[in-house]
This record gives structure tokens, C-alpha cells and sequence, in this order.
């Protein structure tokens, strides 16, 4: 580990190298037992199957009578056929009990078709009235087919078929049908912990007021709130003294899946991250050809859980985070690595400047159609990414990106 | 209010009129503090001032030494200037007192500038030393103008200005920038409370399996997802049984922001919730033209809670609630009304049936640009929707969307 601080970053590896090196080392986590009414937004570790048929008798698609088809054939507004009405069948409770070829009972949507009926004859197509014996009759006005409004057993779903594929991120309508089919939990990829190690003697947690020489720490809000957007439950932030002792039992301490070590990545001589990390593991990228963000980098404890070292500017650390921690993240909780933000495609109003070699982050306006770069690019001034719409990544291979250029906007807003 | 039960719906709202009926009743709630560390994905009722500039006192923006630039003029690598180093500046550990024209600090990035010192010089155009009095001194190799590398009071927000406008969901970085200058908590648009219930005597809870007479609930699922991801935090399911007196007890009860009703909504003779909701308050529509959720409704408790009337069929359910409830319960909670979905336009590659006069809700399959319905389309179907990408809403001026034509997808997928 060549120590950086105070000489700067003679070797900067490229964006693309970085991210094919956690191509390589990031794979998703395990898996866990996750209760239906809990698994909404959670990703399938394997593919799930119907418990049950759905639904699990032939059940009424309509309001009305049920009664064998068979029975009202001829049926005729001047010719009605008459039926016995001999119950109801309502869902839940259903008509106990077989029906004869000359009987009719009244039935609801969604409740089980009795035994001897096959078709529901729609309520207005019959009238109920008084037999001349007193009971109940049914005047059909109208022939009805078997199979008529019912849906059969397994018309929705058939026992044992996939409902979900494995890698799914569950939607509202998927924990309905697997609930419908009987399924009481899923196996879901186990989400990320992430511990946040934010260094800085300075810092003051959110909620002080600045003061002295102490200043307010943003990215632990930051962090937690993107992680939080890329599927992680438990977020812990700790604060850690720009010490090396500190940061090395900071670091040792932490058990979680990922650690974002915020500050203290660059090459100042309070900047112990890097060197801690390479004594507890191993730093696998570090100085990377970007602007902002040159001084991040990451690499993994225990050969397998990453830690990323993102710089303490708040747009460098968001920058930082975004490239490298989030897909990451995403990674091993099963979603895609992509960045989730919404895209749109705009045209360039006003120079977007960049330098071949490096990557540049480039927060912008959109008006329209059209797309600004916001003027200061400072890594200090977060500010600017409240003001922005979106960013556009200027690719390592392109210089300036010239008005009137087509580019594809990034758009902060979800 | 006439009683359609058994006789089915004489007429139907257009889904334009029921919505602006929502329009012009559903109304943004009012406002709660809350904390800076969980204001990120809220909605601010007012704008955001900045409680105190960032930086509150000049910084530096890179590592190096912090000096007069003065002192530095006619520096060169031949001809060094020599500045005594009297100390240091580390971030939350500032030198103490001014310095003079000849003196200079050790610096690093975010620490303040001292008084007397008005730039910083990169560490690589110097080199400490020893003096011949043994005191460190400072060989300056290049001169560095004033305010140089030094970020001055305010330069990323100046207090006082406005840091986010009212009607902004906080992203990840508002929260951070607006931590930064000193803001504890914000006002934010409460979020809407929201109680499902669910009716039918039929309906087992999530986790049991089918058996008998009785399925299992999906729907309580869906509009808990659908809510959630609306904005809604506090979700409270109840089954109700299918008796008039316990679904009015149950809307009775309900003090939540919005009530959910699924089933009974329809024209059965066990379909209270439609009479019962307009004894305790208000039907404002009952029977909208559209496929599926022609039975949806809606109304008000005191005026102004919403009660939504969702059909008991799963995928109707999920219909209505993403036509009225959705955009309702986004409204509330100072959200944007439209639809949330990631939106793409396809080419249609199999005709979409539909019939003038009516909106249609078609779930689909997206196979590159191309767009094919979902064979099936009953109400009862859910499974259509966990095979289905997306959804194509066919208008009601429109009928049948032929192949070839372009349409717009709302994707499922977030």
C-alpha cells in the first residue's frame, strides 16, 4: 500500500476498471424466510409456486342463479322456464348440499357453484315468484349454457405453476396472488446492513447549528437516505475522531454487510482510511480519473464485504456513492446495478465542459427539453445539487459535450 | 341515494367526471415538524431558509498551507520564498490566533483559513525545512494570488436563502445541504393514514391457505403496497364481516385520512358498502364506465375524508384504487396526482380491444418496443397482472387500439 497523503494520486484507476472489479467481487447475499404480508418490495432468491389452485372450487363470475344450463334450454321472455329456488350460495357460505336438474339457488360473485349446477344465469334474466304451492320458484326468461359465468377450479392460477420468477422484485399484485394461492412467506435475498463511518473532527451531528469551527455533517443524511433508496433496512452511522486508532477500531468493529467510510479518503495527512483499510483487508481501487470524487476508492474485509471510501465533500461522497457504493448495494440485495433514477433524453443549451480521461458527474437544469449545466461545479457546494434537476455523466473518452448535443439526463426527482 | 343492488348500474360515471369530482374535493392536509434526520422522501408545506451560511467561516478548499498571497509574490523554483511555519489547521482544530505576513500553516481541505491568511498553496509548490535558527520554515516555490483555494463565508449558501421551495419531496441531498446550514426540522405535509377493510365472509388473512369455502385475501396486500408506495406510513387492515351493521360499525369507526372499502361495492345483495357510506356521509359516484372496476365509488366522511368503494375482484380492485384512490392519497400527502409509473411509449403488436365509452385498464406484455395484451382480461384474474409489464389505459373516445399504433405503457416495474 503506497501511502498517498500529502504526494496526491500519481495513478488514478478509471471508472470502468472500478466498476468491473466489483463486477467481479460483489455477489448477492444469502437468502431468508420472509412472511407474505411482510414481502412487498423484496426480491425472490428463487422462483415461487402456486400452493393452491386459484380458486379452489368453480366459483359464480357474475350476481345471479346458479343452475345446470341444461335446464333452461328454450327459455324465452314469452316462454319462461320455471325452476325450483332452493337456496342461496353466497361466498364463504356457500348452498349446502347437491342440486336436481329442475333447481336453482340464488349465487353471488365469487361463491362456489354447487355440486349438479354448471352455469349462473345473470339476475336479470329471471324473476323469482310464488309457485302455486307457496314455494319459491325461478322464471327463466332466457337459455343459459353450461360453463356460463363460471370460473373453473384453477382459471386463475393452477397449483404447483410459477407465480413469481427468482430475482423478482415484488410487486403489490405479486404478494396478492402468492397470497391467494396459499403461500405464507417467500425466500427473499437478505437485504444489506450498512454501517456509516463518518471521520471528521469537525462534525456536528444534523440538527446542531454550525458554530466555532464546527460545521454540520450532511452526508450521513445523504447515505442513509440513498441507501435506504437502493433496499437497505438497517443503516448505523457512527461518528469517528480523524484519528487512526479511531478509524482502525471503527472499522474493525464494524460486522455489517457494507461499510461507507465518509472523509479521510484523500491524500491530507489526517486521511487514515485508506492505510486502516489495507491493515484490516485489502484497498482494491483508490484515486479514481474523475471529477468529483478523484480521491475515492474501495476495497473489502474479510475478502468479501466491501467498504467504500467516499471523500467528506458532500457532492464528491454523493458522487462517489453513486458510481461505486450503490450498485454495489443494489447488487447484493438482488436488484439490478443500474442507477434507478429516471432518464430522459434532452438537448444540450449551454457547454457542458469536461477533459478526456476522466469521468465527470455534471449536475444540470432541465428547462423543457433543454439542459444546463449548473455553473459551479465546486465538490464543496452541495447546494448545487439541490438546485439541479438531474446530472449528466460525461463519459472518459469525451471532451466537452457542445450545445445542441443530444445527452441523456439522469433526473434526480423519483 | 337509489339502491342498485340486484338491478345493476343504470348509469355510470365518466372516469373524467369521478376524477374531477377528486379534484376539486381532495385537498393537500395540513403540515408537522418534523426532525432533519428522517425528512428525507417528505414533502415540505413552506419553502427552507438557511439558519446560517455554509460555510460559516472561510475554508480551505484544498490541502496545503495556508498564508498571505502577498507574501508569496516573486516566489520561483530557483528563487524560493521562505515563510516561517508557525502551526497548524486542521478541520475542527483551527489554528489559534492571526497569523502575520510572513508566517504560514500547515492545511487541510475544510479547515479554517486563519485571520491574516487569505490563500492556500498547494503542498507540491513547497517544502518544509528546518532554519537556521532550527525553526520550521516554509520554502515557497511558486506565488499564489489571494483567495486562492480558499472557499469564502456563504459560498455554498448564504443565510437566509431559500434552500428548498415549498412542495419539494426532500431528496437524499436537500436533507443533507439543509442539515448543513443549521435547520433541525422542516414542516412537512402530514402524511395520509389510511384504513383497509376488508369485506366478505369468504376471506381468510394472508398466510392461511385456501380451504372449504374460503380463499385468501390478496387485496388488503396490494392497497397496502399501492398505499405505501404512495406515501402513506400507517396502514391499518380489518375484516369486516358481510352484514350492513358491520360495515357500518367498521366506517363508523374508521378516523384515518382515507378509508379503503374492498368488496361489496357492487350490485349483490350483500353490497352495503355503497348504502351504509351514504347514511354515515356522502356517495359522490357509484358505477363508473370503465373495464375492469365498473362498481368503483367513492365518497366523504365529514365532508372531506375520502372513502374509497373498491370492488371485491382483485385485479378491479387494483384498478380503481390506481385511477382514484392513488391519485387521491398522493394529493393528500402534497404528492403529484399523476400516476407514478416509469412510462415508455411501444408500438401495439396485437390489437387492444376496447369499446367506446369506456376507459380501459389493459395489462400487457413488453417485448422490446412492442406491446401485446394479456390474452386474458377478467376482473378475477390477478395472475394477469404479475405476467402483465405494464398497463396501456385505452380512453374512452377511443375503441379498439389497432396494430402498429403507438402507445404509452405504464410500466409496473419501479
Amino acid at each position: 500500500m503506497r501511502d498517498v497523503r500529502m504526494r496526491g494520486f500519481r495513478e488514478q484507476t478509471t471508472v470502468e476498471r472500478a466498476l468491473e472489479v466489483l463486477e467481479q467481487r460483489i455477489r448477492r447475499l444469502g437468502d431468508e424466510p420472509v412472511p407474505i404480508a411482510r414481502a412487498a418490495g423484496r426480491v425472490t432468491a428463487e422462483r415461487v409456486l402456486a400452493r393452491a389452485s386459484v380458486p379452489h372450487f368453480a366459483r359464480a363470475a357474475m350476481d345471479g342463479y346458479a343452475l345446470a344450463g341444461e335446464a333452461t334450454s328454450g327459455a324465452a321472455a314469452g316462454a319462461p322456464v320455471e325452476l325450483a329456488l332452493v337456496g342461496a350460495s353466497f361466498p364463504g357460505r356457500p348452498h349446502a348440499g347437491a342440486l336436481l336438474l329442475g333447481e336453482a339457488v340464488r349465487i353471488t360473485t365469487g361463491a362456489p357453484v354447487p355440486v349438479g349446477a354448471d352455469a349462473v344465469l345473470m339476475a336479470e334474466h329471471a324473476e323469482e315468484a310464488a309457485g302455486p304451492d307457496g314455494a319459491a320458484v325461478l322464471r327463466v326468461r332466457a337459455p343459459v349454457p353450461a360453463g356460463k359465468h363460471v370460473a373453473p377450479i384453477g382459471e386463475d392460477v393452477i397449483e404447483g405453476a410459477e407465480v413469481v420468477p427468482a430475482g423478482r422484485r415484488l410487486r403489490p399484485q405479486d404478494v396478492g396472488v402468492l397470497a391467494s394461492t396459499g403461500v405464507a412467506e417467500v425466500r427473499a435475498v437478505r437485504r444489506p446492513s450498512v454501517r456509516i463511518l463518518i471521520t471528521g473532527d469537525e462534525l456536528l451531528p444534523p440538527g446542531s447549528a454550525p458554530g466555532g469551527a464546527c460545521i454540520v455533517d450532511a452526508n450521513s443524511l445523504v447515505l442513509s437516505a440513498l441507501a435506504r433508496r437502493d433496499g437497505v433496512e438497517d443503516v448505523e452511522v457512527a461518528y469517528v475522531p480523524d484519528r487512526r486508532e479511531a478509524v482502525r477500531s471503527a472499522l474493525a468493529a464494524a460486522g455489517e454487510d457494507v461499510v461507507l467510510v465518509s472523509g479521510g479518503s484523500s491524500v491530507g495527512p489526517e486521511d487514515h482510511a485508506p492505510l486502516v483499510l489495507a491493515e484490516l483487508g485489502e484497498v482494491a481501487v483508490h484515486g479514481v480519473a474523475m471529477r468529483p470524487a478523484k480521491p475515492a476508492g474501495f476495497g473489502f474485509l474479510a475478502g468479501e464485504r466491501p467498504v467504500f471510501l467516499l471523500p467528506g465533500n458532500p457532492v464528491s461522497c454523493l458522487c462517489a456513492y453513486e458510481f461505486f457504493a450503490g450498485p454495489s448495494i443494489r447488487a447484493l440485495g438482488g436488484l439490478p446495478r443500474a442507477w434507478p433514477h429516471r432518464r430522459r433524453r434532452c438537448v444540450v443549451a449551454r457547454e457542458i465542459a469536461s477533459l478526456p480521461g476522466r469521468v465527470d458527474y455534471v449536475r444540470v437544469r432541465v428547462e423543457g427539453d433543454r439542459v444546463f449545466p449548473i455553473a459551479t461545479s465546486g465538490a464543496s457546494i452541495l447546494s448545487s445539487t439541490t438546485r439541479a434537476d438531474g446530472v449528466v455523466i460525461v463519459r472518459a473518452e469525451d471532451a466537452a459535450v457542445g450545445e445542441g448535443a443530444e445527452v441523456e439526463v439522469l433526473l434526480y426527482d423519483a
